[in-house]
């Protein structure tokens, strides 16, 4: 439904205007926290071609408001000669173009660590899941079976297990903080050697793999890390190696990732991502060492408001001439 | 099958006797552990009836290995007069009359914190799953429902979160330890107050509930704690509250539990333990707002091999004379 459209009727509406392509769950949850400061352009809504609408605002619109759905190409940069900022209301950003960006001096922002700590929540919760056979016995109970069949098969313990980390960001370091407290131990890789961080770093996912009982993927998705666990990261991490990902399902070769668990190749996976959302592997189904969930470890309604209020504070800074809140950097 | 019987035929055995009254998981895991130090006299694998057998070795017998569901009542202590130690592979003791052990000199020891890690470690996994929804989401995944319903619902943020917890013992220790990382509050209601710890505390669990937007049964099972989440306490957390129970099913008046999640009274349960296992109410099988599973939380092969030892080390204590590793007390 239409927001009231009085401050757009009324020429003295001094609002700034942001432009929107698609809906987002952000702000269809807040939408007058958004509406009250900024005079919204919803191309969604609008019954005129996409590119008839962007040419009407093309001199207009310098701000861009958008989330992981929200493709920013050099396409649609070309359509928008005034456009001078993007914010995303999420952390990844591998569908915006920053090289094309950086090159036409439009900022990027993203929501820098807003929702770190639910992923990280999430990730934890998918490793005690996968290592204790949390919804594996969930099913069992639910079967019957504890009473049919019996005691249900043992889990394995937390702590002790070497847990490699791909991506020490801001995620990667909530995740981190949270399973030393279970007595895992750390370690990684990551674009750069952070000097503040004292765990082990590795050169490679494959050795990092080869080191670890479990990786957990924290990293952004990008050309360097499409598929940056392939079928040898697989076989380093090995028969009991788990592998969790929270980050974006292109990160792992999927196809290889479910032969090696179909086979017994690695020992189980907790995947909140997946290469062709929402599309899941079938043969995922039937196995029980598996947990599979439908891309929801960013999602809590705490952190859909944190989310706005950090979109709402990077475009009040764009618009007033300050630094951006959560710049997204190549660090 | 039975252990080999070389010692047992040699006159010159000078392994202590060690009366088993079942069979126990740790025990079958890991027998020669125990064979190798102990003369273990299985009553199991006996075909006399159990009096004639405890008859035979009642004289001799001075240490009794048991688990958990190893009876240790009256009528059995009057059958062992000569015994003078009973040593348990699990954590809770309510299977035990300890005044009576103790008006016989009978000393008992349990594993003392053993299991403390893995208890807590589920206990965690059983918060997150419940909160963020991971088995529910799981089953959604595996029905097919992301493709054709779409998104599944949010679930709650950890970060924030009143945790009261009901025990404040090894176990309820290691909780806070690992919630308080992720950003929740704690408090807790215990026997006594515990002058180390520096969380609030509550007199009674209904304040605690009040209070509370989960509570986290970590006490034992006696007589003062059936059913100290009753109706009241259930109506004190509200709506939203959450309930995790890896201490023992009858610390919950289970019917009651039952209707207040059936009818939306309480907002969520996360379960491992049941009050006539392995029975689970079949009403709580339809709902998405609880996790069921099968008192598993104890059990990771390698917390198994820690009871074995932990048991042997009281066995040697007690027949050297020496103080018990793990007593029980009443502290």
């Amino acid at each position: 439904m239409a927001e009231p459209q009085i401050h757009h009727l009324n020429g003295n509406d001094r609002r700034p205007k942001v432009l929107m392509l698609n809906q987002s769950p952000t702000f269809a949850l807040f939408p007058s926290l958004f509406t009250q400061k900024f005079r919204i352009l919803k191309a969604w809504e609008s019954e005129q071609p996409l590119d008839q609408f962007l040419a009407k605002h093309a001199r207009s619109v310098h701000a861009l408001l958008g989330d992981r759905h929200t493709v920013v190409n050099a396409e649609l940069l070309q359509l928008l000669p005034a456009l001078r900022m993007v914010t995303v209301t999420c952390t990844g950003v591998n569908q915006i173009d920053l090289a094309e960006c950086r090159r036409r001096g439009i900022a990027v922002a993203n929501l820098g660590g807003a929702y770190s700590e639910d992923v990280a929540d999430f990730a934890v919760g998918l490793l005690i899941d996968v290592l204790r056979r949390v919804s594996a016995s969930d099913r069992y109970v639910r079967k019957g079976f504890w009473r049919s069949k019996g005691d249900f098969p043992l889990g394995f313990k937390l702590g002790g297990k070497r847990i490699g980390i791909v991506g020490m960001g801001k995620i990667g370091i909530e995740v981190a903080k949270r399973l030393q407290v279970f007595g895992c131990s750390i370690a990684y890789t990551s674009r750069n050697k952070k000097p503040s961080i004292s765990y082990p770093v590795y050169s490679t996912v494959q050795e990092l793999a080869e080191s670890s009982d479990a990786i957990i993927l924290c990293c952004g998705l990008n050309d360097q890390t499409r598929h940056i666990v392939n079928k040898k990261v697989l076989s380093a991490l090995g028969k009991e190696g788990v592998v969790i990902n929270i980050g974006r399902g292109a990160l792992i070769d999927e196809k290889e990732l479910v032969r090696c668990l179909v086979g017994g190749e690695i020992g189980g996976a907790g995947l909140d991502v997946f290469e062709n959302e929402p599309y899941v592997p079938k043969e995922l189904f039937a196995l029980d060492n598996v947990v599979l969930c439908p891309h929801r470890a960013v999602h809590t309604p705490e952190s859909f408001q944190a989310s706005a209020e950090i979109a709402i504070a990077n475009l009040e800074a764009f618009f007033s001439n300050r630094p951006l809140i959560t710049p997204v950097t190549n660090d």
